[in-house]
Formats: C-alpha cells, structure tokens, sequence
C-alpha cells in the first residue's frame, strides 16, 4: 500500500493519492486543478490512477476531479448524498458512479468505505479506507473538511459565502450529530485532513499534517463540547470572513469546470505594451514582495505579494470577467507558476505576463518608479490627532472587534474596491492591518484608484501596541 | 548599434536583431515562430520591437514574422518583387509595409536599403546597413539564402520541392546577375547570412557564423565561376534531395500561418494510454539516441533522436494532419523543447508526450523492451552473398552514386513510408546509411510498419570501406 | 505546531523537522547529510534549527547531524545509552548534550522525552513528542529504526554487517523488550519512522510513511508473536544480506564525519580524457537506464541506472578508497544529484563526470558503442543444457533458497567482485536476478573485468518461471 | 572550420574558440576563469580543446587560460614579447609555449600567425587566422585589446591601474606604430575584438560584436588621426578611472591564479546567522535592483544590484583579503550566478549566502525592513540652498568636468570608501550621480559606515538638468 500527501501551501490545501502496489491501481483523492501534478507523481511511483474522487463540493478552490478525471479515464466517485442544490451537476454526463453512506469502493487490495458527515456541507463524505492485504482492520479516514487537526470544518460558509440562508445552524447541528458518529470508532484510525494551517475552511489548524482520532478525541476543542448548543455556538463564533470567490468556487465545483487539458501557460508580452494595457483598466498584478512594491513600482498596477497568502488575496481582489496581467520580476517560470494559483481558484483569465524588462523599459525611457511611502505608529499618531490623515483599517471584523486605533475607519480589505466612496479624497489615507502586509497591498489598491496621497502604516496594529499607543475596542 | 544574431543548431538558421540605442528601437529579420524568443531578447537588451522583416519566403522553417509583428505591433517589411506566386497573402490584410530594390527603412539612426537578390527565390532581397550615427558608409548586408560563407543559396528549390518545373535553370541564371551585381560593392562589407553549417538551402556551408564580401570574392566558388553557363552547371549539380516538408513551408509562409500567441506545450500523458495511442497508428516519436532505442523501445515507436538532425528527419517523416506524440525520457523540459522544433516547420499538432514512466510501466507490467539488433560489416556481406537479407541503402541520391554496397536496393530514407512495398516481408533487411544513424531510424520506421526482422548495419558506407569489403558505383 | 517529513527515495529514508511556530525554533531528527536542505526547508516555514538530533548510529547512511549543527550552530542530542563502542567519538568535541532514557528538552513549548529502545543498536532511542501548546498528553513517537510501518528494525545487522560476533540474538531479546514497554502506551499515539519501503534496515516495509501505535498493534507481526523466543526466531529469519558498506557507515557515525561545508560539486571532465580514466582502473559509472546501456556503451564502463537502488548498489560495488567517475548523460544536474547520493553513504570521492559529449566524442571519433547482448529464457535453456554456458544467479541467498534454475551457479551481486575468480573465461556466462535488473549490473561488471562474452537473461528468475521451464530448490 | 564566440555581459568581454572539423581539435583564445564553459560549448560542438591562448594579460578579469590548460592538458601558447615585467611567471612551470612576433601554431587545418601589437599592453599579441581548407588567404585577426569596433585598446591602463609611472605616453605610440602596421593588411579581414560596450577597456566601444579592417579605416577615430601626436592625444584624453582591482588583475593574471577545478560554489547560511555576520563588518552584498533595496533593506548590508554594473561595482567596492556574504532574493542559483561573476575577478572568498528566508526572517522576528530615501531635484535644491544637505556627486572626474550641481562636493564612488572622513556626520548627505544607480550604491555604502541620514538623488544629473536648474562647471 501507498499512500501520498500533497500539500498546496497557498490553498492550504491537501490531496491523497492511495494505491495499490500489487496491482498498480491508484486514487486520488480532493485533486487540484494541475491533473498533470498528479499524473506525473503516479508515474514516480509506476502507479496507474484508476479512480478519482473528492470529499465535498468545496469552496475554496477549483476542484481537479473533473480534470484528472478526464485525463487518466479514472472513474469518478462522487457524493450522492447532498439533496437538491448539492447534486454534482456533470456527474451523469461524464459517468461519475455515485456513492451513498456505506458504500465502497475497491483499489487493488485497499477498501474504501464511505461515511456520510454532512456539516461543513450537506453532501460531504469521508473515506475509511482498510489495507485488505494488512488485515481487515481500518487505518484511517480521509477526513475532507470534517475533521482537521485540532479544529472542524466551518459549517457558516454555505451561508455566509453561498448566501443561502438560515444554513448555519442547521450546518453546525449535522456536523454535531457527525462527530458523535466517529466518537465510537477506535482511537488508532489515522485521521487524513483537507486542509493545514491557513486555510479558511477552519479557524484554527496546525501545521501538523496529520492526527489520529484517538489524539482528536482529547484534544479538539469540538469534542471537549459538553452538549450540542454548546458546540453549535463555538463553531459559528469568531470564523473569518470567507472570501468573496467561494461562492463561484461552490458554483463551478457543483457544476462542473470546463478540461483544461493543460494548465494555462501565460504569454510573455513586450515590455511597450505594459502602458497600453495599464490603460485599459486591466489589473496589472506586481507579484514582488511588498518593500520592493514600496521601493519603486510602475504606477497603476496593483501590489498582491507572491507569498503564501497570494491565492487568498488574488481570489478577493481580481476580476472573473476580465483579462489578467502579471508583472513577474521572476520571468517565466514565476509567471507560470502564479497562473497555475490563479487556475487553482477558477481565475483563467491570465492574459499574460510582464517580466523584469518592464521595469528596466520603465527606467531607461526616463520615467521614474513611484514609490509607496510609509509611516511608523508615533507620526501616524501626531498626524491623525492633528487631524491631518484618514486612517483606514482593513483587517477583518473579528480582529478590529478586539481592538483597534481610536478614530480609524474600519473596511475589510477584501471588500475595499466596492467601498471607495468611503474614502476621502482630499487627505492623505493611511492604511493599516495587523503588521503591515495587507494594508500594503491595500495602498497599492488606492493608489491604483486614484487616491495620490496614501501611506502604509509600518508595523500596524502590533506595532502601534508595543508604541504603547491607545487603543479602543468600541 | 547593437548586433545580436540568434542560431537555431537544428533548422540551421540564423535570425538577426539589430536595433539602435539611442531610441531603443529594433527590427528583426527572419525569425522563426517563437516570438518570445526574440521578445526576451530585446528586453534583455533594453530594446524595442518596431519593426520585423524577412529575406524572402523561406523554404525550410516556419516564418515567425506574422507572429512576432502580431505580438509586439511592429511593422512588417514584406518583399514586393516576387510577382506572381511569390507575392505575400497576408500582406494587405495585415497592414503590411511592401518593399523594392532601392527602397529604405530606418531603425532608429540605423538605415537599411533594400536590394532585390533574386535567384534561391523570385523575390529574395538583402538589406544592407548603415550605422548613421558613426558614418554614411555602409557596414554590411543581411544576406539571407543569398550569399552563405562559402556558399550560395541554392536556385532548385522551387522546381524541386514546390514542384515549379523549369524554374531552376531560370533561377540559377538570376541568381548569377544577383552575384555580379553585388561583386563591385566594397570588400570591408560584414555578409551576415541566413543558414549556416548544415542547412538544406546550401550545399557547404562552414560553420563560421559570418564573413566579408572581399574574403568571399576570393574564395567562394560561386564568385570564382569564370561564366554564367559554368555558374549555372555548378550551383545545380549534386544538390541533395530537399526535405517533403519544403513545399509545406513556402505555401505557409506566403499564406501565413496562424497566430499561436504561445509556443504549444504539450500535455503529459498517463504512461498507461501508450498503447492504446500506439493502436491508433499515430506516430509515437522517440527521441533517445538511437543506441537506447536499440538497446530497449516499446514496440511501434518511431525513433528520431532529439539532435541536430531532429528538425529535419521530423520534416520527412512526420505527417501535418495527424496527431504527433512524443516519448520524452527527458520529460516535460525535453518534450516543451521538441514540441517548440517541430512548430518551427508547422507541425504544430502535438498531442501530448509520455515520459519516462511510459518506460518503468512497460516494464513493471511484465512486457519487455524489445531491442533493435545490428550486425557489423562482415557479418553482413556474409549474409548477403548468402542470399539471406535485403540490404537497403537509406543514402541520398548523389551519395549512393558515389558508390554503395553491391547487392544492396537504394531507397532515400525520407521517402521510405511511399515505398514500404518495394521491402520483403520474407526476409531480413539490413538497413545501411552512412554511419549508421540514419539507418537506425529506418530501421525503427520498418519495426513500426510491420517488418519483424530488420536490422542496422552498424557503422554504415564509412565501417564498409574501413572494413575493406567490395564496392560499387553502378 | 509544525511537522514536516522529509523522505529520500533512494535512501528509503525519513528525516524530520518539528517546531514551534510561537518561537521560531525547530529541531531536526535524523538529517542525511545535507545541511543546506534543512536549512532551506526551515526557512521555508520560517523556522530556525536550534536543536539536532537523532535516533541511533545508523548503519545503511551518513548521518547529518554533525554537518547540520556545525552549519546551524544548533544544539545535538545524542543518546548516551550506548555503551563500550556505541559512544559517539565527536560528542565532546562538539560539545554534544547526552541523553538518557528518561531526560528532555523543549523546542519552543514542544516537549520531547527520551525513551531508550535497544534491540536494532544498543544506544538506539525514541523521542516522544508532547505538543504543550495544545494538550499536555503526548501526541507521538519519533521512532527511528525501532518500529517501522509494519515491520521492526533488524537486530542482526551488527553482527553481520560490523561483524560483532554472538550480538543478533542479543539484540533480537532486548528489541522484544523494547516493544513490551510500547505496548501499553495509548492506541491514539502516531509513529514516525526512520525508514519506509525499500530500506535494508527491515524487510517488510510499506510505502505508508506513517502510522499509529494502536495499529501496530493490531496488524504488526511483531506484536503478534506470542513469546520472546517466537519473535526471536521470526525476526532474525530471512533477513536480506546486509550491504558491504554499512559497516563503514557504522564507524563514520559513530567517529563522525568530516565537515562538509557544501556537497561535493562534481567537475565537468573534458570528453576526451574517457579513455585514460578508465585506462586507471578508477570506476566510471554510467548513470543510464540498463536497456541504453545494453544497446550501446563504453567499453570498461560500469553500468549503475539512477534509479531507487543506485545508493544501494553504489555502497555494494563501489570503493571508498579510489576517485569515482559519473558518466550522466543527463549532464550537470545529474551529475550533482548522483553525487549528492554517494555523499549520502560517504562517498565523497567523486573526482569528475563525464557528460553526453563523451557518446558523441565516443562515435564521432570512430569507435563503437558496445552492446551488451540479452537472451530469453528458452534460448539459455537450450544454451545451457548444451552446456555452452555458464549461469550465474546474483540474487540474494533467501531467494537463491527459494528457488533457482538447475544448473546455476550462485553469487550475490554486491560480493561478485571479489569472487571473479569462480567465472569461467572460456565460456560465456549468462547472468541471472529476479527480472533482468541486477545481472545487468553484474554483466556490466564481468565485461569491465576483462571478460567478452556476458549475456543478459532478459526477464530473469520471473520470466524463466512463467516460460514454465525446470526450477530447483537445492 | 568553426567559430564560437562567447561574450559575458558584466565583463564585457568576448572570448573565442576556433576548431577544424576535420580532426575535432579547438583553441580557446582568452578564455575567462570558467573552464567547464569551455569543456560544455566544445563538447556541443563535438570539439576537444587542445590550445589555450590568450591576446594579452589582462587588466580587467582574471584570465582562464591555465585553469582550462590544466582541465583539457591543451597547450597553451603565450606571449613572450612582454620584456621585464611583462613575463608569464607560470609559463616555464606549466610547460607553456611562448610565441613572438612571426611564430605559428596550427589547430587542424587552421593557421594561426602571431603578430606583436604593443600599445594596449607591452606584450599584447594578436592572431591572424587563415581557414587552410579553403584558402591560403587569411580570414580575420582576433585583435584582443587592440582594436575594437570603434575604438582601440587604451594605453594608460598601465600607469593608472598598476601605477608605472611615466608609460602612458609610450604606450600610446607604440599602439599607433602597431596601427600603422595593420593598415596596409586587406580590408576585408574580419576583426574579432577582446571586448565590447562597456568595457572599461575602451571609451567607445559599440554593442556590434565584430567589425572588418576595411569599415574600420574608414570610421575608426585612431585610424583618422593624421599624425602620431594627435592619436596620442586624442587616446590620452578623457578615459575613465580605471577600477582599482585592475592592479590585482595584472599582477594575478602574469604571475598566475591558483587552478580552482570548479568555481566557487557559496554555501547556503542559516538566516538566523545574518545578524551575526553584519556584526563581523564583513560586506553582505545585496542584489537586488536598487528600488528594492531602498524600499526596504537588513540595515548594515550593501547594496550592489546584480545587474550588467555587478562586476564592475564589486571590483571597486569589495575586499580581496575579507569574506564577501551574498543576500540573494533568487536564491542558490543567483547565488551562484554572483560567485561565479565574483571569480571572474579573483574575488574567490564568498563566504556563504543567505537566502529571501533572510528578509522573511527578520520580519518575523519584529524588526523592520530599513527604508533608504530618495528626493526629486526641485526639493534637493531647495534643501541644498538652504544649507540643509551636504549634496555628494559620485560621478567619473570626466563627468564632474563636464557639469554638476552647484555647491556639490566630488568623490568617485570607487574611492568612497577611503573618503568617508569628508562627509558630514551632522547633516543629511544627499548623494548623486547621473541617473541615481550609482548613487543607491553609495548611499547604502553610506548607511553601512554609520551614516543614518543618506538621501539618494532620484534622476540623478539627467533630472536635474530636465527640470532646468542651475549647473557649473568649475
């Protein structure tokens, strides 16, 4: 038996590949977009993907099922137990078999079984899988969003980021009646989770990769819950605000997303056109790290980092309707590799991209890089008491409820290009967040909107608390 | 000024960037289809694309003019002298700027004087250079199929591989006018032309990247013909076969290709789907080096070894309306890169590659890699005199009048798929070149039609004679 | 809590780093040996290398613990429980804390306690893993060479490979006590081994990389065996021949390694010097797939595939005391990686390699690649029984036991070097393994050493069985 | 016959290998200290390397001719026209041969004749080639430092770089005799030089990479000059300061470098080492582009952005007798891009690297990326005419002679490091220089030594001139 973990640290995502060494047969289980990934690690392992399947409709980035699917002529294994809303929409016309709780499935020797743990969404399934050749005894579930390592999947998203309301509750309470189902099943059983530390699925995962149900039956805090209100009211306390794409996410999973059959390989553009195409209102995504955004950055394009918050940022500022543009210092293969993250979240719309000779055509034609000034917690301080500046805070709601810069303005910086209005004109704007990354990615939205006069404020929120500045909490 | 001058090892080809520093502009001249390649190019160098044209409409490569103009808006300088049947398609619709002997463009303080050359083709022209900024003097001339070091370009093309009958004799005649006109321009000027060592359109090209007009006149036998007649005798004499895919290229080029925007980047296919591709007939090109294709291939893969040679083999022996694989040992990078060589002569139709998974899963399936045998020369001639094998000579033409093997069946390696009935079914063939090489990929074209017992000559014409054994030249 | 598992194919071992994303710190148990690895992964995750560690001297690689902490300037654990010729040599020197069973430390608010676990090695200890962040119940068990997935780590290597007389079934008892003292640990503990499928350090190793303590339970045999003398017998049955090398690894362990600073980087030899670094003797070790080898080699050459038993058949037939030539037709990187894994068993004496240029010089300077000839099974059956050849199986003993084919003369791959002698030279001699794989090494080492007719059986003991010819037992 | 030339871009420098087909031997003529470059490019051409030369010994990179002498065992042949002091300390040691005036060496069919060409350098040697395979007429000269396209070698590097007084004026009419001698040679010969734009070899110098005898007569300013003394003059006349390093290079170069094997390959640090490291006042070289660096830097570290100016910046600023630390974004490739470059000038001792892991770090840990401040030029005078600011022009003498900044202090950047007693401690420094690139390397040089409040010029002179504010010229 094998078993393979691929982690995706901007989705914070992972996906299972389990096969069979007897006979060659493998599936692969929550697949990105990038079947070709997954393709090619088969191949390492001489392993042949039989099957695909996931364990929900996710929402937090474009599912690979469909893809690979395609690709390999594996065969699908898709939940059948969503109800109406939460049907695979293309599971009859490509021939995905439909699965039910207690259900199986085999993989050479390997049993599959599956549970039905509605809660995080009504039609989630987990895989209890059996090493047939190893004894008749499970080794371990594949969990999806139900249960990750020391946290649940979220049961809020459905209505917050699908809008379909009064979910919440009754969400909470079917993942409630789930956990008491695997309360029973032995302490051993390995526990293989969707999601890792960042994701927005859960408010509190480890880095860890892995648990046990033993370890989780101690420590989680959802199955410390003395009754089910009690687990109810956690669960939906304090979640993050999901990012505006999940609703498209949730849509094209169920739907079905059109076979890539490759993933979207950018188009070098010549440094000349980057003018034009600034022109055109287009974003134009700089992809350097924020201090070098601030040290000097072609004017009109908009600052989103190439880190691990990338994707996340990416899936609430950029446009589904609208062409793309990367400005990639990296060259090609950092181009490539930030539209495959576009891809992973249903963004194919890269149009192309832009290298370092922009920036350097920029320079030689005697036009100078702007750069994005800063400020530090003592002068921001002076200039809002002098009344001076507007200070905009763009962390969530949760993290501004528990404390915040008297006289600032609170707008979530995901939700900032529909809420401009808001913002003055004629003052300076100093933006500010938890240290000072996203409220630089929220000065370059300004400034690429309009507004001339706007600072980050360095070190944000922690450092304005170790200023010893005052804070409020109203 | 700045010079760059970019080769491609397996088309032969040289393209040229010359652009001028104090605008940043630039014009290429006869590029191929990768238009990044030259975008990248100028960006490195600071420079801008405004211009791109061509010598003439080539024979033996995909131009990438339309593409490269498409993609950074430059204007085209298309010939204008070709008259009928040599007059660019594309050119009106695309805006094209039409040119005549005489006529001028300037590249920032650069300028080019076009000099119609005709002889390789009907509307083949020259540029020559002035750097203005350092004197009114000329510096040199784009020659392109032109003049070669060493060589002239040869006028039988168009007769022989667009199938223009009585057209070379003309062409050779035109081409002898075109030399004398140049003859009294000044010795110091550079000659920058469009193929090097190797390429079909001459017959001995060196591989020193460029000459002088003055060394040429005294050592290049085309400038040393005493008469036209003798000129015209020699330049048409023992002219090797042109490639099938020629006639292609010249309809293409003068058409115009389509637009690709990006390079085609094959797909990874799951090792498993080789068989089933090769059942389909579709030609599964491996590209190791001929000595592991013999040591061990799948059966029904046709060998042509990614080398210098690639480019051309691929162009007689691979179909333009079929899907072409790949079976890359070197994944991904290997099959991008022989992907982007076969675009280059338009056989853009590549369905996917296997990579070296394809290997490891034939082999963990229990079949084997079959090998290729070869023999040396005694052991061939003592199976020939025995009347035991065919020996067919893969050789050119004028190669095999030379002198060959007695016994043995002449057939040209590229026209081997037309003449598969003319080999016996009832006995082993020996397939015998030069080296070696090339018999090696007939021999892989036979395994592949069916004949089960084929064999190479190992070391070819050159072991034969080394080995002392009977020739003949009838 | 962060927990990355780093896994070497070729090794078939596990390394892994834990820290504590509230301080930054890390620790790193059971490195290879090279440092900039971990470095990079740790600052990956934004972490720093304070503490290394690991879980015994290790037989079958180098350990990296001295290299890491020296690069890190981290603090190394080291078991003090050895005893006479188990202390490591470099402790003191380095400043090294020991540890006993029992003793702890802390990696931010990660507690780890040391459990000593004799059995494999007298000193051998466990680390379990207590995440105080979360819970004050330990969460799992780094567990070396002590409990595999599925399988215990072997007691005899000792004796066997260091050559310490009367200690297997010492081991065999202490081991059995070690697995008592686990067995009433909680079921919900997870087990991270140090080594998965592949490695010599056990013999039934899956390719799962982890699994828990309640499992193992269940399923491992181990476990299973009702009395002391049961698991004895059974665990020191059939355990595969032990490499040669892994007695030098022993020594290099526990004495320590010199410092590298920085993998060895292998120089780029000029093509033309092949001959005269095979004329040395020195081994050149052609890193290609057998069938290319097969199909066309050099002559004196010796023939290791970079594949996943490179490492273990470079430690079987390759000196410690003499320089090593790679011949990568992959070039640079190939090279650098293959050196890398010789690193990994203390092979640093890689003095060059050779690249695709050296084929090319090979056949360009007239000469030719020999092939290495293959037969099936029928046909060395007829061979044999006319009594032509001379057969010999380089299996392992445990499957020669299993069965062979009549008539075969028997010698374990890795010791065929030092048994040349038994070979006839005036007959051919066909070499034999399970599949074809290892008697391709072997027959590429009788041709280095001077013998001229070595054939291949293709297919191996699997195909002679499924030809249905004659097998023996005795 | 082929031609290979090579240029590195930072080092403006061409070097060339000219090899007879017909029997596969190569020489490589000055060669840079890569030698595997040379061993890869003539194993691609089929090529082996059998003759090293070199045009002179060089002032402004370490030569390669023994490194890759002792790599391939080629001959070299090396110039014994020097006199006192101008003698290849190695030459008898390594077994060179030593050529003057008249001699020859052949390569295959190619004839190499050696002409003497003092006035660059006393021992300066060019080669004139004659293709014997296809004429007795010669094809070129490779002129080394003597002619360029457009210029000619200067004379004065001599006295100014090694400091021998009073050779300046010699060397100059040396240089026109030896123009003199060529002019009679025929016009169309091709010149290959030893250098191209940029180099600090020559004022003049084009980006075409080679010329012909004939266009240079007619447009070269040496060959124009009417009388010895107005060459003399004319080369004399406003050279730029020659780097400091060039005096390291001559001695290095004639006495000989130690043979490398391999290039440095810089080891990777752990991030948490940097502070350390800065501590020590050991240079840690920042590469990336300047506005990254002024947008946010580690405070204590230098900036040299690894761009075309890299070589030449490092040879000013660096040390010969210290560490050098790299800070590479890029990571180990980058890091070893800039090692390599650093060797190429003798700077072997990069003591290690830290990776963008270093920048991620020192964030995460609390601290704050250092900005480093630029103004626009109405501001800069503004606070220069009210006596705020010491303005610091880093310019060439040359250019400070042509025009500056009223009240601007003068100190070329290359010499600050000495000067840095006449800076003010107690006033901002604002610092300029052309465009503002060479003056974000004395800013950040600045910053180092303690200077806290340094203000870099943006636009530089050019901006200051666009904007129409006063300039002088005393």
């Amino acid at each position: 038996m094998l078993i393979k973990r691929f982690y995706d640290d901007k989705l914070a995502q992972a996906s299972y590949m389990v096969g069979c060494q007897a006979t060659g047969d493998a599936v692969v289980i929550d697949p990105h977009r990038d079947a070709d990934f997954y393709v090619d690690a088969a191949e390492e392992e001489g392993m042949r993907i039989t099957a695909v399947t996931e364990t929900h409709i996710h929402a937090d980035y474009a599912s690979g099922t469909r893809e690979l699917a395609k690709k390999t002529g594996a065969t699908m294994y898709l939940s059948d137990e969503g109800g109406p809303g939460w049907e695979y929409e293309f599971a009859e016309e490509d021939g995905a078999t439909l699965v039910r709780d207690g259900d199986g499935f085999e993989i050479g020797n390997i049993r599959f079984r599956i549970m039905h743990t509605p809660g995080h969404t009504p039609e989630h399934i987990c895989f209890e899988v059996t090493d047939g050749a190893a004894s008749d005894k499970p080794m371990g579930i594949f969990t999806g969003d139900f249960i990750f390592v020391g946290d649940v999947g979220r049961p809020d998203l459905l209505e917050k980021a699908a809008g379909v309301e009064g979910t919440m509750e009754a969400g909470a309470r079917q993942l409630y009646k789930s956990l008491e189902r695997v309360r029973n099943m032995p302490d051993y059983l390995q526990i293989w989770p969707g999601h890792g530390a960042g994701s927005a699925c859960g408010k509190a995962l480890g880095a860890v990769p892995q648990t046990t149900l033993g370890y989780e039956k101690v420590v989680n805090w959802a199955f410390a819950c003395e009754t089910e209100d009690d687990f109810v009211h956690s669960v939906l306390q304090d979640q993050p605000e999901p990012p505006v794409y999940f609703a498209k996410m949730k849509a094209g999973n169920r739907d079905g997303w059109g076979v890539l059959g490759h993933l979207p390989t950018p188009d070098h553009l010549p440094a000349d056109r980057l003018e034009e195409v600034i022109a055109t209102g287009a974003p134009v995504v700089d992809l350097r790290r924020r201090t070098a955004f601030q040290g000097g950055h072609i004017p009109g394009t908009l600052s989103i980092p190439f880190n691990r918050s990338f994707t996340n940022w990416a899936g609430w500022l950029l446009p589904y309707d609208k062409p793309i543009y990367l400005l990639a210092e990296g060259g090609e293969q950092e181009a490539v590799s930030a539209a495959r993250d576009l891809a992973f979240i249903g963004l194919d719309n890269v149009a192309g991209y832009f290298g370092v000779g922009a920036f350097n055509a920029w320079v030689e034609s005697g036009k100078v890089l702007e750069s994005a000034p800063s400020i530090g917690p003592e002068e921001a301080q002076r200039r809002l008491d002098a009344g001076e500046v507007h200070l905009l805070d763009v962390r969530g709601t949760a993290e501004w409820n528990e404390g915040h810069i008297p006289g600032a303005h609170h707008c979530h910086l995901g939700t900032l290009t529909d809420n401009l209005d808001s913002c003055p004109s004629d003052k300076p704007i100093v933006v500010a967040c938890r240290t000072g990354a996203r409220s630089a990615i929220g000065q370059s939205l300004l400034l690429k909107h309009g507004f001339d006069n706007v600072i980050n404020l360095e070190g944000g929120w922690v450092g304005w608390r170790q200023a010893g500045l005052p804070v409020s909490t109203e």
